[in-house]
């Protein structure tokens, strides 16, 4: 069966019962006051609201060829998420504006909202509304809805110099992940599950921007961008620069005996990862370090110099360059 | 010069400084905690939140053969403070995710922003952040947050058997200026200009919307799909049903001398007018219509029949049928 065959108000009402079923209409036994259904959402809030939106468009940001339907509704909102992630809150609703070419399948449909239900279920947001509408592609623009822990806030303008910068996890796993399923290559099931994973799954650090801003770290981004650039954002919201000693960045032991010397430039350049940078004072990240129960790794420092530049130093201390410093979307 | 030579972050810059020189980076004396260019916004809340998001896509919910950029920009964001009219809400915050082919020229996005900053600025809408990325067509998703006012609401689940149905200003007009513009029409300069407004430059009824609250009116819709099909969505989740009396529903002259007998099926079936439909005891009506400074015409009532039904009556009291009732997306 196609959408067109169930018309937008079908759609919308069948939509409505997935969310109503799995119970991600509410959290818990908190409601809200108005979920999907009228002309707008409405709850009860108070202390620091976030909000953040996020789009993936197909061919854009992802291919039918190469993502699940399930991976493409989970994707969409820990996209979302993450930004939440890197403020250190806690996201409580989100909005799913959906656009579907009208010969889509309902099924199709379904498995999209499995995804995000899934995820939503996981990190307690409630599904309170969107919007339904006919399109070339199919597109999906979610936006999060959330509250700072503690009214404090991690923000890419708090990097001072001679803080420590630190990443999460394993980055260059989604970009490996994306050359793995663009250029068919054919690897060990565990790695390819692996970096699939990395690509098309990816979790959130919301725990960890948690932790981090009840220790009084200040300063965060994700990688979305990828390391680099995500870490010229704050350099440059800070008005400070970077030192990044190559030979610390993590190179995750898949992404290296599958991608060789590329696997570098892929943590260094690659997109997507939604791990989280940030920096702090040396006492401070040690503390930090201690609590979080991710993979945390030092690879470098903020100088004083307000010019946003990162320089790469190699295990000798020379300076070296990047090949790639992420992308930008024109 | 095209977007694709600014680059993403070139045109976020671009439209961050346009925003802040418009001064809707802020209400009066009011900033927001966080805005553009960090990984979400964040503001302090309390009482009531609302959230409505609306998107509109290129080819399908407009022509850039008909429509101007500027009023593309204000047209995207006055939809969604239609929807926070329709809950009788005051809006605050925004986030626009737009979607750009790469070869759009920087100066349409700029007239774009320029109707969007427009209306923002009229209604006291903060523009806090968004998403900008890469399309086939022109997509923009608008997500609108605000507040209730003194924590009541207006509800499409809210009408009564009894209540009498009530409609603002004249239902048609965006019709009528569909049918102009597609058909080009050559109609005189004063109908023309009232016709295109009508369809490319709504106006949010934001103040009814709060005046209605305030007075007790408990239910309301906006005629986004069209007076029919948005009064059904409201018998639909009141469980009621509604007599409409088509001699009542008011036509404006300039609908009525340009498109004759087929100005009430417009003023019927056509979408996108952005009025208010709202119900309520007829004692209550007699008051609110006081407060109201724009056209407020009663045009049926509430009856007790749980189906959901419009029925349409002449002015002899015999039932009619309606040629057409607003439209679905598929």
């Amino acid at each position: 069966v196609k959408v067109s065959a169930l018309g937008e108000f079908g759609l919308i009402d069948l939509l409505q019962k997935m969310i109503a079923e799995a119970g991600v209409d509410r959290a818990g036994d908190e409601k809200p006051i108005i979920g999907i259904g009228d002309d707008a959402a409405a709850w009860r809030c108070e202390g620091v609201q976030l909000a953040t939106v996020d789009t993936m468009t197909e061919d854009i940001h992802f291919s039918l060829d190469t993502i699940t339907w399930k991976e493409l509704g989970w994707k969409s909102l820990a996209i979302n998420l993450s930004d939440i992630a890197a403020m250190g809150g806690t996201p409580r609703y989100a909005l799913i504006a959906i656009a579907l070419p009208d010969d889509t399948r309902v099924e199709a449909v379904r498995l999209i909202y499995e995804g995000m239900i899934e995820l939503a279920r996981e990190s307690g947001v409630v599904l309170v509304g969107g919007n339904v509408t006919r399109a070339a592609v199919i597109s999906l623009t979610i936006m999060v809805l959330g509250n700072a822990t503690g009214d404090k806030l991690l923000r890419r303008s708090a990097a001072r110099p001679d803080d420590v910068i630190v990443i999460t996890g394993y980055p260059g796993g989604a970009a490996g992940g994306l050359e793995m399923l663009t250029k068919k290559l054919k690897l060990k099931n565990e790695d390819a599950a692996y970096l699939r994973r990395a690509f098309l799954h990816p979790q959130p650090r919301l725990v960890e921007g948690q932790i981090l801003v009840k220790h009084g770290i200040a300063a965060a981004i994700d990688t979305s961008d990828g390391l680099l650039a995500d870490l010229g954002h704050i350099c440059e919201a800070s008005a400070v620069s970077a030192r990044v000693e190559v030979g610390k960045v993590p190179l995750h032991e898949i992404l290296r005996r599958n991608f060789k010397e590329k696997a570098l430039e892929m943590a260094l350049g690659g997109g997507e990862d939604y791990e989280l940078i940030f920096t702090g004072p040396s006492r401070l990240i040690q503390q930090v370090k201690k609590e979080l129960k991710c993979p945390v790794t030092v690879i470098g420092k903020i100088t004083s110099e307000a010019t946003g530049r990162i320089d790469l130093f190699d295990e000798a201390g020379q300076l070296v360059t990047a090949k790639s410093t992420g992308w930008a979307h024109f």
